[in-house]
């Protein structure tokens, strides 16, 4: 596929955007002319949505790029739903005596592409076809993920921003930034995510990829307008959430606890329930597509690739960088980030690693705020 | 299904076993006229395939009785196979130097029932029935197997073995003999298994048994005489292959390398090559319905389990016990071996505990003969 050039229509947005004027709690898009990813493909009028939350002050210092994990979306702060009770997936991170005051900081966080919160993805259709471009939607890097913000910000004329922010895949998408845009950022908060997608990062990914390979429903990616393949889907979560998790989290709030199932004569354990339950939520809000075409995303992760050695690439970073790890993380463990920590300060970074105590596995990174707020607030300030 | 009473079909055995005459590295079987399982189901003409080696001793002290894990079999020790170069599943702990020299012991292994491998199992069909009995085959628990090898060795007039043995599967089966037959065991050696499945083991089998919902295929288990749900029993393997192994081994084996893949224009990381053949592998020589059946009997493990407190239980154990966990098993970590251990400690059991090092995780049971021959076999000596 190398080569290709994909063409998605543009609607009129406004050509220039004024980060000022943008108002909060609301998608706003852009489109950016001409995109072209690490694989060579090139992508004309690639959609970012993105929200932005306060306001940018006179020296447009006080910006705060959030990048949002796997199945994130924009929608870092606030709340939205159709009675406005969904909270951002961050929310708890934000308030006046949280890590981030809207009254002092401009908060900006585009959905990825790839993804199917309102940038371009597996949803949508060239121009001329009829049917969305499914798994032929170019596969991103978290390196493409940064460089696609970084056109975000050209737009919005801000050159630089206080700090990027991220966890997960947000946080790999963060170190790319750091990495490849050295006065971009002065600062960057990275939480559980190491220099590279370890072979048990992409194990899990794999199993997950492959619950599609069954589904007959997902028909090879080109499931729209037919079932979904909701059962592949459904099942890729919860081999998912057992990586975001713990197993203490398990033993401590399901044990062998069982309850009544519907079947008769059958017990089900409360864990089963427990994944099952992850598996419908995601298959209610996410398509089959973007998904595993952000799983290939995670597995590209990896800040040496075609770059020479980890120490020379690290070389390049300016911003000051905060590493956060959670104990219990499974994922992305701690023994990799602080590893990561190790060859930051060895290549003369101005580095500080934390790791958190959590009992919620790499889930941590969005659950464990009263650890997180004050940690990134002060980080933030000094 | 409770109450329910299963009539399998007998052949013509020997009415009465003498194990002194039965051949070494040949498949013997015995039908056990009724047996009833936890769950109150019957079963009449449970079939147990099973094998010999080494010759019992005047005084019939020598014997040790072998179980084994998942998806194992009785050849634990020799070689089989067409060509005969087979190794069993234990070979390396057999030998003059070895563990378990067959000069002096006499072993008898047995297939669990539900397996495949010659014991009475899903794919057996019910007497005046016309297709296999598949997932209406009773479920076993751990604690019915140690009955039903208990019936075998009643039938070889075997009242006391010199010791029990097993890893996994094996190792729960073992650790409920020394509970259930206090008597009946001088010794028992239990490697990389805890007092019960806990919630993250659940939710590894969980996931694999999902994988079978998907599959078209398995026809709610009623595949027999078309196609085999391959691709469901594939990814459920590969699944508890990242349970039996560790995340540093996959590091140091695999990485992120990658090998050119049959289709254009992708790469296929070497993790998830070796993946899909542990896959591949077990396709070719396994079940479907037996390995549900076996990862419920997993589920069920649970020492305590209407028998009051663990301590309780453990209390009734009369046998030396010698526990044995793998410092990277991620399926039955050292901690929960660890802390059965010291719970025999506490009821005054007569138990060892020692973790081996090993890169290989869970699997570490099978292939780190040189720490466990010299290990089991001074247990097995003193």
């Amino acid at each position: 596929m190398t080569g290709r050039t994909i063409t998605f229509y543009a609607e009129a947005v406004e050509a220039k955007h004024f980060v000022e004027r943008l108002a909060n709690n609301q998608l706003h898009r852009v489109f950016l002319k001409e995109f072209e990813t690490e694989k060579g493909e090139r992508i004309v009028n690639l959609k970012l949505a993105y929200r932005v939350w306060g306001k940018p002050n006179a020296e447009r210092d006080n910006i705060l790029l959030i990048f949002h994990a796997l199945t994130g979306d924009a929608n870092c702060a606030g709340y939205t739903g159709p009675d406005g009770r969904v909270a951002g997936w961050w929310e708890a991170l934000f308030g006046r005596h949280a890590a981030i005051d809207l009254a002092q900081w401009c908060v900006i966080c585009a959905n990825h592409p790839g993804s199917c919160y309102g940038s371009s993805g597996p949803t949508d259709r060239e121009v001329g076809a009829t049917r969305p471009i499914g798994r032929d939607f170019p596969e991103f890097s978290p390196r493409d993920l940064a460089c696609a913000h970084k056109q975000l910000l050209d737009l919005l004329e801000i050159p630089s921003v206080h700090a990027v922010l991220g966890g997960s895949l947000g946080g790999m998408a963060a170190l790319e930034w750091a990495v490849l845009f050295p006065g971009a950022a002065k600062r960057a908060v990275v939480l559980a995510a190491p220099a590279a997608s370890s072979a048990q990062a992409i194990a899990f990914n794999h199993i997950q990829a492959k619950c599609f390979e069954i589904d007959p429903a997902f028909k090879n990616g080109d499931y729209y307008g037919g079932p979904r393949p909701m059962l592949a889907l459904s099942l890729a979560r919860q081999i998912a959430t057992i990586t975001y998790r713990s197993p203490g989290e398990f033993h401590s709030r399901f044990g062998r606890d069982t309850a009544f199932s519907p079947q008769p004569d059958a017990q089900a354990y409360l864990i089963q329930r427990y994944l099952d339950y992850q598996g419908e939520k995601l298959v209610r809000r996410f398509d089959p597509n973007s998904y595993l075409k952000l799983l290939a995303t995670l597995d590209r992760h990896d800040l040496a690739r075609g770059r020479g050695s980890l120490a020379e690439v690290l070389k390049a970073i300016r911003a000051q960088m905060c590493l956060i790890s959670i104990d219990s993380d499974i994922l992305y463990t701690g023994e990799e980030v602080e590893s990561l920590y190790r060859a930051m300060a060895e290549a003369g970074v101005a580095a500080q690693y934390k790791q958190i105590a959590s009992l919620h596995g790499h889930d941590g990174f969005l659950i464990e705020s009263d650890q997180l707020n004050p940690l990134v607030g002060k980080f933030l300030e000094t």
